[in-house]
């Protein structure tokens, strides 16, 4: 028999049934917390989550359960006000896993509040271990900080207190070192697919790039023509580039970043 | 007692001793190939390496071995056409490891020549296991093209035949899911640095952002505002970039790449 965790015993509700509800209710049953209910508008989502979960769910914020002990909104950033002007409970930790809104959006709704931010990429098909993910948490006040952290030490090996300040930043930079460099991925793909080029090739290079940034420093680690300014490979590149203005543009910047980069470290 | 290996028994010439012939002249002897000269330009370069691998070593171009079956060029491409102006020898193969020099430029100098191109980031500091490498071959004729063959398949796991055209697509491929992915990491390294806040946090979310472009199809894969285009979550970066155009200017143009890419392929 599953024994629930004494923490939170009067049930977590989950808003939203998105990816990264679904990675952090799954979660959170795992380590045996109660989720009491998940919330969706689109009630086919939360059915499905639910179901995952074999809990109650409902597309109504009026039904879900006014007594739970913590309220996750996971939701887009641009529904989250409209939740919060919506969302009638009688007590409970609310918190958001938005990495660029502000835990200020509760203030003056909740006495209660923070925010539980866990730095990954999320897509609902692939299996995630929580326990790797790191989790920043910022609390409205040291009691709510206390269980934020005892819930997410439950979850995953790394809990940061992080402010919504810092978190911003967290954030933009997290752009740049998944969705930017994803896209470098992307753009490396289409460029040999339009020459019949299999993207296996490169996949042990991806792989020890990767390492090289991780384990050492990324800007200590750069290869390549931009950072020797090998002109000559820069040109020909740019050339070969001719026909792809937005390519070209990209090779264009960042080749020059990574020169002024260097230049500036080097100094 | 080492056996050496009977293909090759006259021996290896390795003209370079920077990252790439660092690595694939020990790559060569561990695999009972015998190595028998290093030059460089930079004697204590050549000398250094020479040790490692227990071999002569000169920055005389004229006093390498004449009789070896196989010269490997390994140098900055700018030298290349130097080199092979001033390389006098009496037969054997003569490759080059450029990934954007065409073989062409040994034609009319040598009978039998290729390319022997390993696809991989390299630094003289990171031990690498070349079985993992894929090695791009290109040759003069069919007998180079199988002992160069042979010689790959002693190395590594994956050996492709790629003419001059298509490496240089897969060098320019390899630009961008190398170096413009490492800058994308140096980036945000930098900008958590300035904020003081430590790297190790997006660690997790870069390894989880690989996994997923290498075991899916990255421009699939995508996440983040750009591919979204929640221009709420781009103005507010994008200020907060205020005071850095070039990081600005990446931005701007690789989110709005994303999202041309995301419909393109979505049409």
């Amino acid at each position: 028999m599953m024994s629930i965790n004494n923490n939170f015993k009067n049930g977590i509700v989950i808003i939203g049934a998105g990816n990264v509800a679904t990675h952090l209710s799954l979660s959170l049953k795992k380590n045996n917390f109660s989720i009491s209910c998940i919330y969706s508008k689109t009630l086919h989502s939360a059915e499905k989550l639910a179901g995952k979960l074999n809990t109650d769910f409902t597309n109504d914020l009026d039904k879900i359960p006014k007594n739970a002990d913590l309220y996750v909104l996971s939701i887009k950033d641009e529904n989250i006000l409209s939740v919060v002007n919506n969302l009638n409970i009688e007590n409970g930790i609310v918190v958001h896993t938005a990495g660029s809104i502000s835990v200020d959006v509760f203030k003056n709704h909740f006495k209660d509040y923070g925010v539980f931010y866990p730095l990954q990429t999320f897509s609902k098909s692939r299996e995630l271990d929580f326990s790797n993910i790191p989790i920043c948490i910022e609390a409205s006040n040291q009691d709510v900080k206390n269980k934020l952290f005892y819930l997410a030490n439950c979850l995953c090996k790394s809990v940061y207190k992080i402010d919504s300040e810092k978190r911003k930043v967290l954030h933009l930079a997290a752009v740049y070192a998944s969705n930017f460099a994803n896209h470098m991925f992307a753009v490396a793909a289409d460029i040999l697919d339009q020459a019949d080029i299999s993207f296996d090739l490169l996949k042990p290079l991806i792989k020890e790039t990767v390492l090289k940034a991780i384990e050492s420093d990324p800007q200590k680690a750069q290869t390549g023509p931009a950072v020797r300014n090998d002109q000559n490979v820069i040109k020909n590149h740019l050339q070969m580039l001719n026909d792809n203005q937005e390519f070209e543009k990209i090779y264009r910047f960042v080749s020059e970043s990574i020169f002024k980069l260097n230049q500036e470290k080097n100094k």
